[in-house]
């Protein structure tokens, strides 16, 4: 990917609603697919990691690698890219959409079955690919305003970590959805789920924190350790607000006195009512205000990102 | 898909080594994809079924498509095609392959987030495509003739019923997928999964029964409920030899006189050695050889198979 010569590289008009690196090309997001033979798809053997890029910037980027590095070792798949090359990827693909703010994700399948041994996974080549979109928001202004209504699944439980280990970002998901699908016509935001031992885990791409009694508290296992989740430990020890990583149930969230959800895709989100009970005084607490306009600044600070490098 | 006149449908060579139904079309296999951006694998939010063709024949179709269409259901996917549509198409692909013996592959998936509510399953239009490839042996013909070595996985736990039904067949196989690998190191053919609490379940892809004092048993939940699984009980009764349908251990396949899997990719297969001790006397025993053959007797049988049409 080095160049003699730093060389610009302009946004791709065809890119601009979002581009993709696949198969060693750089192509438009609507032209980036995958073969339906792929392990990754028929097995959803594969990892994936999200890295948000705001104005320009991507935050928190080698955070983000080195989980996506770990996930793939976990897995035993080997990713054919060094991680200069894969960061050099991303930046050129960020740059080539010519998107301020966007939402870039990479993935590392299994790859197609060798026919010569169609059930043996090391006989496969691992396939990459990585795309940037714009900007998703989990939750949409008017959501965020007025603060997320969220339910607690009762009917699914979410996949356990002594089968999918969920430290490994996967694409696991089916328990997540369904409960989604329940929550939404029940007409909540979103839903968070619990384990088979009845313990608070996460909810569909976010980490839930409960505040109350000067300590933000978040689920210790069973969840993805989330880049969101890490930042906000972060910044409540820079804040010198007490923080605790512990078994949480229910009851957590309805003694809370604020309740965020935490994402790479949105950030920072409070959380206003928990299965139609109001969490505090059902309206979003100051707590969770100051976490989120820290999180925002942080988007430009050099400590916390870096800006996308259009000579990649 | 009804003609005014029946028509023959000519194999297309550049599908000999396979064909897909994908985007309302067909074409060979290697060219079927489909977005990176699909729920169906971001979120392995889709199901699947998967039937076989055995000298130009399918084997138990309406049961297949019965699961298919039932497996829909449950993830609240509806089918952009009717049961009529569903089969004319599977008949027509496996034509154009030319394929006699032949692993036939519907999937369909929640398709691509909307992008006015991105994280609302309920805004998707459900993707469907299908696929027709070379028969898939689970066990090659060496592997058959000695029997299967399996190993039973003692770090992961196959996923709970309480997160992902089973019955609804699915693509979450990463706890299978890192069972395999470890049991693929340690010189096993294959493994088997128990649950959290210890009970026997099932295989990356086929079911488990062990033959005792003249009963077959195979474990009752957190297995799929296998069409092979289903044809094996059919058989049995057949045959007037018991069968139950239990809680399992894995002292049930030590203490077992003889083993099998079942599953569409190879029907009927012995297993002759579970964590390295041999099953009975180590080699194939009799009444799998016996249910292996009146299994595949079948697919000739108008009762149990249907002829590709080649008009359809």
């Amino acid at each position: 990917m080095a160049l003699a010569e730093a060389e610009t590289t302009l946004p791709d008009p065809k890119m601009a609603q979002g581009g993709a690196f696949i198969d060693g090309a750089f192509v438009p997001v609507q032209d980036a697919k995958i073969s339906v033979l792929d392990f990754g798809l028929t097995r959803s053997d594969c990892t994936y990691d999200v890295v948000g890029v705001w104005k320009g910037r991507f935050f928190r980027l080698d955070r983000h690698l080195d989980r996506f590095e770990a996930s793939c070792e976990r897995l035993r798949l080997a990713l054919p890219l060094s991680r200069e090359e894969l960061e050099a990827t991303l930046h050129r693909l960020v740059a080539l959409t010519g998107l301020e703010d966007a939402y870039v994700s990479m993935t590392l399948t299994r790859g197609r079955p060798n026919p010569a041994a169609p059930r043996d996974p090391r006989q496969c080549v691992p396939n990459f690919y990585a795309y940037a979109i714009p900007y998703v928001w989990l939750a949409n202004e008017a959501q965020q305003a007025k603060g997320l209504a969220l339910k607690i699944a009762r009917d699914v439980a979410r996949i356990s970590r002594r089968s999918v280990d969920q430290r490994t970002k996967n694409y696991h998901w089916l328990d997540l959805e369904m409960a989604l699908l329940h929550a939404l016509d029940d007409g909540a935001d979103s839903v968070l789920l619990m384990d088979i031992d009845g313990n608070l885990t996460e909810g569909p791409g976010y980490n839930v924190f409960a505040y109350r009694d000067g300590v933000w508290s978040t689920p210790d296992t069973n969840v993805l350790e989330g880049i969101t989740r890490g930042a906000v430990l972060d910044l409540l020890a820079e804040m010198n607000v007490g923080s605790s990583v512990r078994p949480m149930t229910e009851d957590d969230l309805f003694g809370a006195e604020e309740v965020i959800v935490t994402t790479t895709a949105g950030g920072v989100m409070p959380v206003t009512a928990v299965d139609g009970r109001p969490v505090g005084d059902g309206t979003p607490g100051p707590q969770a205000a100051r976490l989120k306009a820290l999180y925002w600044d942080k988007h430009t600070d050099p400590a916390w990102s870096v800006p996308v490098d259009r000579t990649a």
